[in-house]
């Protein structure tokens, strides 16, 4: 079939249906996708290629949708019929990482865990890690504005992102932020740009600043009785103000789970309510961790663990970094992301609880326990529509309990296509008029990514 | 004079032509008010308020200029002749400080430093603190994302904002941004009104994330005998990661001005070309500063002191603290704020002394050297036209040489009135015509501070 980013040549552009066709989705769970499908895949060598792709998008009004390594569980890549994908996997190198100025420049689709090795080579850090830091890129990373076990004491990918280059809408290649430590000449259109999902402009280069190399962490890992002790535990945590590096729990149904994977013998003495897993790796790292075996403790833990050694402390972490694969084994499984006010985790746990008994599903939850970001996992079967129903309910119910709470529909993995209907259900009337007003300012015949994060 | 904002009510509307004719400037002290000056100025006792006011000037397409304390430094508050002044003196409670959510909740005319010490009152702290931090508002701070010296560690202003409450160009009230640690549901309308200099919108409501407090800083004053040995330490303890929660730097001028000003005999053996001060605040921070004092003896540093009890520490620093008094004696003045990347300084240095031999004034400097955020200090002769002239020669070379070291025309201070013309040229035109497009989004009238940070 021909289509008018033929004149990109044959090197860029791929329009054999079945490859095309697997573009069609990511990694969210929820029905997103179907139909014919997009167009073509983009695979453009250079941001010039980029801005030639936009040009004749926009020329001819066709969607365009970023896919990076197609990771995302929103569905902001999921790409809906008639669009183009613009792939970013040959835009994959790192192109500078200055010790000097602490900062890296890559392109998008270098894969994070490559970026984190290359600071580390010259002694420094870049600290988000998102679940996916294995596999997915940077580019997607600064789309979404991914979290990761680093954000209770570093922050999330946005905190890190000085600058981009990027192609707008009509092929226009511009570049916002800097590369110095401060500057506020004019908009932050660097932090609009981030976190939108490929919506409002197609990011072509990004400059992150980097820290010092922390020493190693320690470890502590602590079982409870209850989710309630666990979270007493980490408000305990919380108050006296340790300086942790991670702060994550984890549920019964998830540790079940993992148990099975892994057969690590979590429950040898009857699976524990909760997990809770931290590192720290300020310089006085095993001080603030007695100090939380202390208050876990204090907090009803039964077995309390800690490890200075890294190897060990790697160890201890595998239960937390097979949660989601082991629940993925239960079925099929919708992965939700709300992020509550610290101090209402029990009831948002509670409340999930609740949901599980009501529709009579299994639902796993393991999350950043530091920053009030849970991961509900919903296990259903999909070849059974009273499942597939029931799970939709529960997904509902949840997200809509993470509202009540005073939280959000989404902590860190975006709004995609999966909750866009939910936007409107937490911000204001202003706040989503203020947001069609940039989208429609940026994009006016709105070829990025419609459907994704606003109504198309 | 009647005003379409009579009908407010004059509890909250000043017309008297002398009290308004002190709100057409702000401390930005190159000529950029005059004329007949504003019409009125607003005192609101709420957010009702406000919009009550923005909806009258929207209605009459009358510029609104908000002003917290007025001490900004780049004549964004500084009032057009016909526009009114919105004032939030009355907004100036601080409404929550919840060491739970570690965040507190603010009216934006809550002075700075009382924020802070509400938030230590329960143990926390809020980092931002401009060299204002003792009159400046919170409001302010947000709407010019301000920094100070804690920014080497801590960051900026925007760093800390949560949400806000925002009232848009036509009076409506809206909110952005959460309460929770973490949150990507929509675009990050927080950022984009963070810095936007009252541009976009009118905020009403600021919540900021807290830290737990740190220790108690430990202090390091070090003199060397030229700029470069001193640049030679700051790259030397950059290189070395130390945790430092200040890194600050004074030349000779600012020196000997602040010896005259204080008799604090810096100069005992002749003043030194240069001066460093540092703290660090973490639980090694003795063993942070001795490392500092090893790294600046190599780099060739005459004098090193250290202090671990916080009185003696902040005696130290005072010679910081009176730089800008002490320079603003020596008679008129024009502080510059740009920031250049960490390994450029010297080379910023060593031309801001050319750029005072060429124009025969005197230009003290002092800043952040930790983030390359220096702050020349033009001074020259307001009553003599020729050192008027000189001064603005000296202003633009310094600026320009910013830009070409790589760095930026504001690295904290803003844009505002000052600065417009140059944003051009840090931005590339594509960035311009998205800066244009936002705010042509958001404030479709032009209603909103007129004139700064853009042509009107």
């Amino acid at each position: 079939m021909s289509t008018p980013f033929d004149r990109l040549g044959p090197d860029l552009v791929t329009t054999d249906p079945e490859v095309v066709a697997s573009f069609a989705r990511d990694e969210a769970a929820l029905g997103v996708a179907g139909g014919a499908g997009p167009l073509a895949v983009l695979s453009p060598r250079s941001t010039a290629d980029v801005a030639a792709a936009l040009a004749i998008a926009h020329e001819h009004r066709v969607p365009v949708v970023v896919r990076g390594a197609g990771s995302g569980l929103s569905g902001a890549a999921a790409a809906p019929d008639g669009s183009v994908v613009l792939s970013t996997r040959r835009l994959a190198r790192v192109l500078e990482v200055d010790p000097v100025e602490r900062l890296a420049v890559v392109q998008p689709g270098v894969v994070t865990g490559d970026l984190r090795a290359a600071a580390a080579e010259v002694g420094l850090f870049y600290p988000p890690d998102p679940g996916s830091v294995a596999f997915s890129t940077v580019g997607g990373n600064v789309a979404t504005n991914a979290g990761g076990m680093c954000c209770v004491k570093y922050g999330v990918t946005g905190d890190f992102v000085l600058a981009l280059e990027v192609v707008l809408a009509d092929g226009t290649v511009t570049r916002t932020g800097r590369r110095t430590a401060k500057g506020v000449a004019g908009y932050d259109l660097t932090s609009l740009l981030v976190g939108s999902e490929g919506t409002l402009g197609v990011i072509t280069e990004i400059t992150v600043r980097l820290l010092p190399a922390p020493g190693p962490a320690s470890t502590l890992v602590a079982t409870f009785p209850s989710l309630g002790a666990a979270a007493a535990a980490v408000a305990a945590v919380t108050r006296a103000g340790l300086d942790l590096s991670m702060l994550e729990v984890m549920d019964r149904t998830t540790l079940d789970a993992v148990d099975r994977l892994t057969g690590m013998g979590l429950g040898a003495d009857g699976t524990p309510a909760a997990m809770l897993l931290a590192q720290s790796d300020t310089a006085d790292a095993a001080r603030a961790l007695e100090a939380m075996a202390a208050l876990c403790r204090d907090a009803g833990a039964e077995d309390v663990v800690l490890a200075d050694d890294a190897v060990e402390g790697e160890a201890l972490l595998e239960a937390r970094r097979q949660a989601l694969p082991a629940l993925e084994r239960l079925g099929d499984w919708i992965l939700d992301d709300v992020c509550v006010p610290r101090g209402r985790v029990v009831e948002l746990l509670e409340g999930i609880e609740r949901v599980a008994a009501a529709q009579a599903l299994t639902i796993g939850v393991f999350g950043h326990a530091g920053d009030g970001n849970m991961h509900p996992t919903i296990v259903h079967d999909a070849s059974d529509p009273a499942s597939v129903a029931a799970a939709g309910r529960a997904f509902e119910a949840i997200t809509a309990l993470a509202l009540d709470l005073g939280g959000t529909i989404t902590g860190e993995h975006g709004v995609g296509r999966l909750k866009r209907d939910w936007l409107a259900r937490e911000l204001d009337p202003g706040a989503m008029a203020m947001s069609r007003a940039v989208k429609a300012a940026l994009d006016p015949r709105g070829i990025l990514n419609p459907g994704c994060v606003l109504e198309p």
